[in-house]
């Protein structure tokens, strides 16, 4: 199985809290009578996580928390992410701590999860790092990105959590980058919030994606609270996706929930679009296969992709995977308990979603 | 069972046509060939209020009225208010009348449901009775809901139906608000739909909240033809509750279908967001198991609320907890057979939406 | 069974692609690695198909294609045209051609499906071929249309196409038409695109409809890539709904998909507003039942229609008929096996949606 979209994770103990402060989109306390762990992700954790740790499906929080503790974070770790049984993990190196703790190395965590890592690099970082005068910034940050992104496999975008995806169908001119280059320095904001710079950015990876034969992913749909979530329907992207298509460059909407139908009509209209359903089939528990069933109306079965998502904590790629395997194991024997389709069908849809797409889009091996 | 977000009933007797009338949310006469019995929530109702009447389910809708007339509307009311079986009813009492008839008084709402009946008060409802000049109108407003508010659970808005729920993050300052206000004198007209206005009385309602300690309910979501639906999208509140989670106000999405999944994902967010399915439950008849399992997914399992938001028909409380009891039941024993959860965690879960939010939100008891 | 939405097909041999390029909303070539057949509509295709052709269900698309060679175009267009059981067509003829080849005419379309077919006008189609000078434009679009509806059963807009959905509610003004068709003439351009032009035209439609007493349908929802999707959510409409409401034409709104919940809404506030399913049926595949499911939440049962909306291909209307059916029965006996419905009012629903509405509706015989 190719998990075309992850980070890293936290390898060191952590506190309880900030343990299930890993288990919810939200960076603020708990409400009043409130855990992560009440939730459909905290059922999944719940079911997929305590068997790969020795315990029974389904043991109360607090008993796995202590039996989390007493093998070790580390030993932990080790186990939950093999139970994922993955092959490769693209992983993006935008984030490099959670919980403030820092992340594990790609090498650990190639070693720790036996699959094959490769890098995804994540635009808005990049650029954030270049320090130039606003002249010289459309060079610089092209210079930055294309350095970045040799050797990876993808770049991916955050621009859903910085202005949305509305974005125009023309690149922004020159003179107007250059002008908000400059603002940004006299503001000395080091995040990029300009929507003329980040749509700039946006194009300017559209052309290193170009040159290097690299997808380009764009996280769509929920996210944490920095997000407004209608503004980060992919619908919205239509237009970019229009003025990008002559580039050729694959566009990879990830995530999308609860707009993964629209990101789904997407990937059937263009060619260059793909979709995956991203953190939400462990984010949904119970619900992964009614929602991956959504996915499944209109997107085309050469176009969706697996992956966890998982950041911070091992357990989201043990539940990650575990959810995937679940929900569509559950979803195509309907299928066919039903008549709708046949079990070799069944059977090709599934590895096509596993790895198959995720080799052929990203050039693996 | 706690119903924190209902109306009162109509105790008279009324027409088939304006029975019929109280179950859809139309206020226009129905199309040709159409009755507002032929829906998902006619069935409902045919469904759960025949037996509770002494005629076998699914009774055709001209049985069950002719029984109702037999029985007479008191009778009826008695019956179907008590078979809802509530603890407690959090009653918005900004409508006084349904069909042209006066809604019955809290106390004898209370005795014929059994329940402890507690009152939310309608902010544009109480702002409306405020006479005063413009200059004052700000602080006339705000006395007038503390006043209002006091011994009451619960505020309520239904800005959603008078400018819709794109809210600015900022309050509007104080002379834009003196100025509408004289403007709307000037115009004579009663109903509140300047959004300057609707916007200051929305603050004007956190800081009452806030001093007061309530909660502060908003309609989201599908209603009357006055509203118009995408303008009710909970997902353009984002800016408001960001500004108002400094308040410490929670803030209750109701309804939210079709969004109820972008009001899920509010709820995880915000540690201030609360939400419920309210008439939904009722509304969608057989499919309420689907649309509560969608809003399961992002909620958290401390945040979600029961409510029947009844409405002027005795058969709504009914109908509302029969459905919202099936509904719960059969998505909770899918999700066990599936292995998704223990029965002690649905168990819980049942208890958690059923009341224990209600009670710990509301600070019953 | 009337199919109210439909449009022509080819009966000529078509190449394997140019067949497979009409089993997809996108006119591009499909992406590496895909084929339009590798969809939920292409498993219903391989489902419903091959026994028609006298091959087992669920054959490979390589076999169907090569037997559907073997018989020839002309006697599989026959058969599976045939097999849709269809009494009723009506024909949207603002297509002519599909894959570069002409659509049966209606006469023969009539001949091959056994079914009484009846013309729809497209609008925007019928405007397209008037000459005439700027200040008479006006008169000149309202005769053309009258012309060519009358005689027909409906007229249909694909404004959803051109322009989205948030039309205003005020007529456009005269003069502001005038300059517009002015500045149409100036460029030259045959394809309508203005919006003062196309909600001039939209109010053109409904003085004629309401002449002529008849419905107008509208393309709401997902479509080509054309379209931008969020545009075309029909709750958009809702200005132009209220507006409308005095002239009595209903509107249909068709297809609506992701935003069939929206369209079912409207249909139960206003009215004059129907909707339908349209393709969502056919190209949903496995999932039929979810989606009619979804759509049954709202809509009054005496307002939803049934159409196949096939185009081009002759499998769209086998593949349509047997997904309706398919779909509803299963969903109709999930709800009597859960108690939510008796079989009489399971039959009735579906007498309604399949024939019925529509008769009703369009004035059939």
């Amino acid at each position: 199985m190719v998990d075309h979209h992850c980070h890293s994770v936290v390898a060191a103990e952590l506190t309880d809290d900030a343990l299930a402060g890993l288990l919810t989109e939200s960076d603020r306390p708990p409400a009043p009578g409130c855990s992560p762990f009440d939730s459909a992700l905290g059922l999944a954790v719940r079911r997929w996580c305590p068997p790969v740790l020795g315990l029974p499906a389904h043991a109360p929080a607090a008993e796995y928390l202590a039996r989390r503790r007493e093998l070790g974070a580390a030993e932990a770790t080790r186990r939950l992410l093999a139970a994922a049984r993955l092959d490769t993990c693209l992983v993006d190196t935008g984030l490099t701590a959670a919980a403030g703790r820092e992340l594990l190395p790609l090498t650990e965590l190639a070693g720790a999860t036996g699959a094959v890592v490769r890098e995804v690099v994540r635009l808005e970082s990049v650029a954030e790092t270049v320090a130039s005068g606003a002249e010289d910034w459309p060079r610089a940050v092209g210079e930055a990105l294309a350095a970045a992104a040799t050797g990876a496999v993808a770049v991916k975008s955050v621009l859903a959590y910085r202005y949305g995806l509305a974005v125009p169908a023309e690149r922004p001119a020159r003179p107007a980058v250059v002008a908000a280059a400059g603002a940004r320095l006299r503001d000395g904001r080091a995040r990029l919030a300009d929507p003329v710079l980040l749509h700039h950015l946006l194009w300017t990876a559209v052309d290193v994606c170009a040159e290097l034969g690299l997808p380009l992913q764009l996280h769509t749909g929920f996210g944490d609270p920095d997000l407004t979530l209608h503004r980060a329907d992919p619908s919205l992207l239509a237009d970019f996706v229009r003025a990008a298509e002559p580039s050729g460059v694959p566009l990879v909407l990830l995530h999308g929930y609860p707009y993964h139908r629209q990101a789904a009509w997407l990937a059937q209209a263009f060619p260059t679009v793909y979709t995956d359903l991203g953190l939400t089939a462990s984010y949904t528990g119970p619900r992964v296969a009614a929602v991956l069933g959504e996915m499944l109306e209109l997107v085309p079965f050469g176009k969706l992709l697996f992956s966890t998502d998982a950041y911070g904590l091992p357990e989201l790629f043990s539940v990650g995977a575990a959810q995937f395997r679940y929900g569509l194991g559950m979803l195509l024997s309907d299928w066919q308990a039903g008549g709708a389709c046949s079990a070799p069908d069944a059977r090709r849809l599934a590895r096509l979603i596993a790895a198959d797409n995720a080799r052929r889009l990203y050039a693996l091996r």
